[in-house]
């Protein structure tokens, strides 16, 4: 897997104002109180499940915000799949500093593994066919970026990663516009050479409709699995094919059989639970 | 219900931040292409699914700070029940705009009012009890002041808000202080008069070797009913009672029939899948 | 012309920083010294040269923010040619506040009329031929967004907004890769079906070798007029040709003339001089 | 040269939100895709026209921002004049992350190095006056900072830095108060001991009655030569002597030569071009 | 002592705004332009009055912000009792960074240094009754939690740290609702198992109505000493009890006479005197 | 008193943050639960103590910023002098948001008015002379425009706003340039036409050597008043003077009677206790 790290200046106000918001106006109470000042420890990043890992750049980087004298030693990188129990990182440093950061790096590390892990699942059950997983723009307010880089880690692809940098065309653009063409027309009119075209369409004739114009995708919404057959068909290489609508790991395969280049599914970001993982303390 | 909002000062951070993401640098390219600049539209939040709305306010926000010409008027304000296909707020003004600001909205709104719908849920599975349902520190990066709000739209009640609000000693906290007994006492001598100390106890042993330095409160970690029971028994009043451990809304029931005083349930904020809400496009 | 205004909610925060930077720590104390605090002023913001007009939402918004009480009438919005002397708006409030909000005002709206007025210069001069003036990611650092409008408000077209929303493979690229076909094979594998590839050529057997791998784009760097023809000939429509290498007003026809698509210029952006604007008082 | 550099403190923000601009939400999508992970490079700062360097520390700083282990080494530091081909820095670390901090690095430097060359012209032009060349408060929003030192770097001296650090009355002022006695007289009633005046005229007539008050400084706005001539004498030393008014290379030297103190040139800080500067691979 | 240090995370925002506030848009003018550029210095950091330190952390960040090469040695860490002319810290380094950071580092340090002193000046005159000094939220805007931190170096105790970390019920409070029963009971329904509940009460009348709805802790404002002990002796340990209402060191020894529990006292961190602390400059 | 009000734009961000830290994640506990939700009130901010008021925009501010429904009206705006019990403002509005914002508006304006109150109380003291009272940079952390500008409405004036408005040459600096001389020829040579410069000075003989260098300013620290009176002769004129030095309300009139042109005094920042001012309920 050949997936590129965020750089760290993107991550790290994220991280810094995770720890802030746990940390309040008193810092951690419990631990201060507890912790002997000058204990070091080690300890361990494990999974509690089976799953795949994403985040753990963001968790490294919540200990070191912390207290730079920590130090992480990565086990299982981002993508790699991980059983219950096995180790993801050794964490190691000065041991209150490893508590105060632990839920902040947990809560990263666990929602982004979460959604790798759901990804990969969905990957996985459709990896005789062609198409893709692809994510979508429902995502959690702020963490957009690392949201769509933890389907990369689970092997799916990305969409749009905002408003400015493709053209969809949905239903509500259709109907303002008065119908497929002048919205497509309109949009092909105003944007730069790099942007690509995609429309939403729900039935075979909005499909006709919408080829006759040359858009470089074509999102089938809410389609059945015979429609999406046809629609492919029609499409014949066309334009890429994307299907959408509340699609899940059990029905993604025959989805997948239609033929369709892409589906998209926002249950990646949206809904994906966590996977579970802890911070275990060994003593040193 | 009477369910306080937080004040919009709060919110406004997270809703700017949200939409400046979406925006990009060159803005809602496809709408710009594609509406009228004039247009006026009329259109309605309504529920996908049934479920408790939760974070109204956040997306009545998104659409005002895109435009504030945009009039939104409740009709299913946090807290109600909504079925499916009732109408949660309408939304008027300018079209392009609303467009704009729609997926930001629809991104807090449908996140917060899963949260808001998965309390929901389990506070009702318990309702013949007196049991309370609370949430943990087990929550998304930057989104913990409205998660806990929407636990709270939920009918549900939050445990502590960050590391420095209360004291939760926990087993790691024990395990580096060398005991209940010292972990207990260092946080007496050292926390302010309105600070409560909650203890977690995986054992009987413990919960008496804690019972013996008053806590506040004692956190029950992954017992048996029956431990539970014997537990509730043994406090006999003396500290409030809090059973957890990934519970869920099938085995809430019986924990909460062992007579504990909370459940704390941390998939409430970290994986409650989000509530369908959508926008639909009324001619004006 | 249809120019879609970027919402304030990206520019706000670009004009709070100016005027904070102009402001200080002490705020204006040749205006707060001078002039009467009761005092109502009509000014006039007004063209001291030939150009086209671009940021007066910046500039409307400076006054705004330094006193909600400023009314701003717009005369010539965005997009229009104005003469020497030729009034843009109208500016009428608290005679102080218009005066400590002018220098801001006039910063951001003579810089990027300037950068219109380049552009539509460049645009009228190849007016006869099909190629579109684009611009680049050589930008003032903080100002892309609104550069990148100033050039549409010039009827420019835009590049890239950034490293992220398309692929521009480079010389340094290709180098690091060992060749033109594995660098477009490597995106090709990686990157979204909404994303775009383009490949910066230096000569036309580097151009051969690009297009076997069918490239969205090809970008024509530094290439005499003779070489240029020979590739829009052998490109024959099948991707999108772009010039670039410091082209200017005066070249920019004959360059055109070839048939290229696309004329880049980084010029537009990092050099082109300001629109002189200024603001004249008129008693009241 | 004995240009003090601007703390890093006050560089970081900039380089920082200009990294993030360029990255956008998916970072470097090129880069990421060809370059080899591992790949460690070499690389040159050079300049490809004659100028002056400023705004190394930023550009170092933006390689650094993105991997800390990328290594500047200065070669002609700012102040510095460099020829076409000279070898400003040379730049080496993981390769990736040299080619994504590239144009931002390039943005700032050329920017500022522009400014410096364009000042250092200036300044040399009138080598043999005694008059100093000063900017304005006319710089682009957000950069006034970095953009009055490179004017430094250029060997030009820098007038006020903003409404609040000294008092300079304009015509406006001069217009609202009634006139320049009552201008200047309400500004020395309610500054600081450290604040000094100065105020613009535009005739000789108005710089009489100024004198008579005794500023510290008077600006002289587009006088003609014989005026200026007429105005030093005039002053005859009790104040000093600012020319203003779009004055360029051509034209300064016979301005100099009236013997005024100070040479103010807008057009340093908000039209110069940049100073073209390029980043080649070394293999390594 | 054992006073935990407030992460840096938490310092580093504030020290950072403070230096920017102080650098402005130019920097250390006269630093730069006297103290040769490679000099170094080591300088000492030293008591001109007797006091408790508290905030060196701060002012050891400030240090190290402006030049990480700046090496700082604490002598008398916070918490220290120092004398008149006894040194705190050793600071060493590049003098002009040493010179352009100092007077940030002393506003921070001789800020939270006069409120530890004079906390436990009062602590002191008290120390041989068992009540503890609290301080309130009359803070300075922006540096609550290291005010708070400064009276817990001073051996006092912190009462609430903002509106959300506990019940507290005031005057205006009980007017609003009705009386004091309505409004201990809504509390009550309303906050989580970790909030504690503190009543205002004026006169004995409302302590005994409070006492009857069990609240952890009565605020007795603004009672006389017989009040207070009568107070007391109702309460007879079924809350804590806290005097309040314009408490000096001169008064504070016979209300703790009195047997409460706490005395709070507003002063300590509105009103506290600096700690006066300089920087000496010793050859090196 | 024509004292100029600081742009709102430069107090937000100062009383947003304020209320931020005080609202913390869950917001005003108290309040939301007891006081009705739609409940208005009327509510008296007035002074407890004889004082100057400063800082009521401020405090305003804080209440429109928790809701915009609150009206505010001065009744004593900034400069005013206020007795004990008297009115300063009315605020009404729902009532929640009056408490939420009450303590976040009360810490500013006591704080404020605490600096106008004391500098106004020495200014007076010295009504006989000539003499101004400045402040110093020894101001709270993050607010020194507020303070400086509270100083003003007590009548006192401002020093340096910040290390680069004005030069002040103090000891070290001259210990580092191995003397007067050498410093102040340095400064002169670096700055701006507008910058003036001072010196500080400890002896006579220091004076003299300072004056033959003709700064704008001296700065006359801890001398006798012997040692000032013979300091102001010597000077005659030819530079401002200021004394320097632990000055206090007792001995400000025996300075001033020496003839210096100004007394400097950090502590009206950095020690004047606050001016109790309250909030006080009165049904609607």
């Amino acid at each position: 897997m050949n997936l590129a790290p965020l750089p760290a200046i993107m991550l790290e106000p994220l991280v810094r104002a995770a720890l802030l918001e746990d940390l309040g106006r008193a810092g951690d109470l419990t631990t201060d109180a507890i912790v002997p000042k000058d204990l070091r420890a080690t300890t361990v990043l494990s999974a509690r499940q089976t799953g795949v890992v994403a985040g753990l750049d963001l968790a490294i980087l919540a200990f070191r915000l912390i207290d730079e004298r920590i130090e992480s030693t990565p086990v299982c990188p981002d993508c790699s799949e991980v059983g219950q129990g096995q180790t993801i990182a050794l964490v190691s440093g000065p041991a209150r500093a490893i508590l105060t950061a632990e839920r902040t790096a947990l809560n990263f590390l666990s929602h982004l593994s979460g959604i790798a892990t759901a990804t990969a699942s969905i990957v996985n059950a459709i990896r005789d066919h062609k198409a893709k997983i692809v994510c979508t723009r429902k995502t959690t307010p702020g963490l957009r970026a690392v949201e769509k880089y933890a389907v990369r880690a689970g092997s799916g692809a990305n969409h749009r990663f905002g408003l400015d940098d493709a053209i969809l065309i949905k239903d509500n653009h259709i109907a303002m516009a008065g119908g497929i063409r002048p919205a497509i027309e309109r949009t092909r009119a105003s944007v730069g050479h790099l942007v690509k075209i995609e429309v939403e369409v729900d039935t075979l004739a909005q499909l006709e409709e919408a080829l006759a114009l040359a858009p470089d995708a074509v999102l089938l919404d809410n389609m059945s699995l015979d429609e999406l057959r046809q629609a492919v068909s029609m499409v014949a290489g066309r334009a890429i094919t994307e299907a959408s609508g509340r699609i899940a790991a059990a029905t993604a395969p025959a989805i997948a059989a239609t033929g369709v280049d892409l589906i998209s599914i926002g249950w990646l970001t949206h809904s994906a639970p966590i996977l579970d993982i802890g911070l275990d303390y060994r003593d040193t």
